[in-house]
Order: structure tokens, then sequence, then C-alpha cells
């Protein structure tokens, strides 16, 4: 997707290590209007495989799967929470551990049962795809729901590290906006 | 707003000690659909202020500000992260500290500096005003940046709970899109 490069380009910054931040659109402060032109390009590349249910992950992959949704018709957004929430009350829940490699720690991923069903094709939306713990967790939780993964979607993609690569490997579907190649300190390139 | 009482009424629970849980649509899995008409009651109410930006706090306002900023012709959303990110690399940041009745926990508010300017008129949206903790406490950093505040807004408000009179009596404009008297076993009733 052109038009998120140039934003990465104009409005992002990049570091040695691999480091990208676009906080300045996209998880920090929102950029509204352009995330409706991410949340149009997802619906564009997915509608064909009709999910009925898109799930991601707090906080930062909120925005860009309600605005998904809301383009795709109206489809239901569940997003996992991140440890234990008393917000949950007493139901039944799925949950899973994945590392994050940014914080260095380990983290539970939580989703109410009500809310994922084995009829159920969902589409994974994430703000970055790198290792590809959260979306491997997603996708651990999808499946004990006895659900279908309908694909995965990553805003960015680090293509120099091993998750997407790891995803399309077990035959799932992942689209990822902008794919980088690699990033040194003043320098960014895309695939 | 009429449809969200039918919809608290329809799909929300509700128990003895003034709980009230919309994790059906609204801050778990949420009716993308339902929170574009939230949003539209958002904007309608609160376009005469004239916000050049909206101010929330992870995770389950993100949604909300998200859809109500694309409705208001692209304002550029900005969360409050909870606690100490790693993402927010060496910025400068506004912090504050509130507590969480529900998880019965302090927590720090932190947003980027980069992110509200002095000349910010800023809008407050959250899912629940009830202790006022939140909303408060980003009303503290908005007035640290110099910039001012043009409105809170909430989804639900639990007006037997002293956070929104507390507000109005600060002269601030707050507008909830659903106002909860009192909440019994089996019984919810609305002012």
């Amino acid at each position: 997707m052109k038009l998120l490069q140039e934003k990465i380009l104009s409005d992002g910054s990049y570091s040695a290590g691999g480091i990208v931040r676009v906080d300045s659109f996209l998880n920090h402060q929102i950029d509204t209007a352009f995330l409706h032109e991410i949340a149009l390009e997802f619906a564009r590349r997915f509608e064909k495989g009709a999910p009925t249910k898109i799930l991601t992950v707090e906080a930062s992959g909120i925005a860009i799967a309600a605005l998904t949704g809301y383009v795709m018709g109206g489809l239901p957004v569940v997003f996992a929470k991140k440890g234990y929430s008393a917000n949950l009350g007493t139901d039944a829940y799925y949950t899973t551990t994945i590392h994050s490699f940014t914080k260095g720690i380990d983290c539970g991923l939580i989703v109410s049962k009500k809310y994922l069903a084995p009829e159920d094709r969902v589409l994974i939306l994430d703000d970055f795809l790198a290792t590809g713990e959260a979306i491997t967790g997603l996708i651990r939780i999808v499946r004990e729901a006895g659900a279908q993964v309908a694909g995965v979607g990553a805003v960015i993609e680090k293509s120099f590290q091993e998750g997407g690569q790891k995803l399309r490997d077990r035959g799932i579907r992942v689209e990822s906006l902008a794919k980088i190649q690699s990033v040194n300190n003043d320098e960014i390139a895309f695939c």
C-alpha cells in the first residue's frame, strides 16, 4: 500500500535494531482519516474470505479492528485482554501466554468463551507483525474455540523477522500493508 | 440515547453493587455498527465545540474515540497509555496517577508531549463515567499541556456515583449517552 509507505517515511521514525515507530499516526496518536484508508484496504483484501468476526489484542489493534469491522458491514470485533482483568467477572475464557520482546515480559491473552464459536471465521488484525508472538497467540485461541482463521492482516510487517514467514509456511493467508525489508539508522527499505 | 438504553437492557447485564457489564457490545466484543451510531451521537453533541483532538485512555475508550474521530471529519485521537511502555522511547511525556476501583490498584496514565499542544481543544471520551478517576486524570493532562477541555463524553454514566456531578460542578460540559440512576440485582433504572 503505497500511501502507507509514504506515511511511514513522512511521519514515522526508525533507528538501529530494527525499531520502527509509528506512534504519530497509528499506536499512540491515531490519524483517523488515514486509518479509514487502512480499513478499506483490509476490507478489499479479506472480503472474499467472508469473515464473521475480527479478533485483535489490546491496545494498538483496537482502532484498526474497529474501523475495519465498521467498513466491512458491521463485523463484530473482539479484543483479547492482556493479563487478568476483574471486568471479565466469572466468565469462562480462553487464555494463552505470549512473550513481549518489546517489554521483555511474558503476558497472558484472555478472551471470553462467549465471543468465539466453532462456526466463526476469524480475521485476525494487528498493527505489527514481527516475531509473530501476539498473532500466533490469537491463532491458538481461535483454534481452541474450534473456529477457523479466515486470515491475518498486519498494518506493518517486519520481513526481516520470522513471524510472517512462519505463518505463511503453515498455510495461513497473511496480508501486510507495508513490508519492511530492513531498517538502519536513517534508512528504511520496503520489500 | 434511546437506542443505547435498549441495547443495555437487551445485551448488557447488571448485578448488585452497581455493576453494569457491556462486554458483549462495547468493551470486550464490539458491535461496530452500533458503535458507529454512538460515534454519530457524540459528533452531533460536540460539533459546536469544534474540538481539534480526541483524548481517551486504553483500552476500552479506543474504539469509541476512533469511530468518533472518523465521523467528525478525521479528528486525530490520542490514547493515554497505562503504566510505563517501552514503546514511548525517550520522549518527554505527561503523566498522572489514577486509582482503578475496579482493579483496586493505582495506575499511571502517560501521554507523549508531542501530541497535545496549548492550541488544542480536547474532547475527552470514555466508555464509563462513574467515580470519574480516569477522566479527571485525562483533564489534568490536558491542563498540564496548556490546552482546553472542549467537553467530556461518556457512553454510560453511573449517576449514582459522584464523578459526573463533580465535573459539571467545575463547569465542564459532560454528555453521557445513557445515565443509570440505580442498579439492583435484576433491575436497572435510567435517569
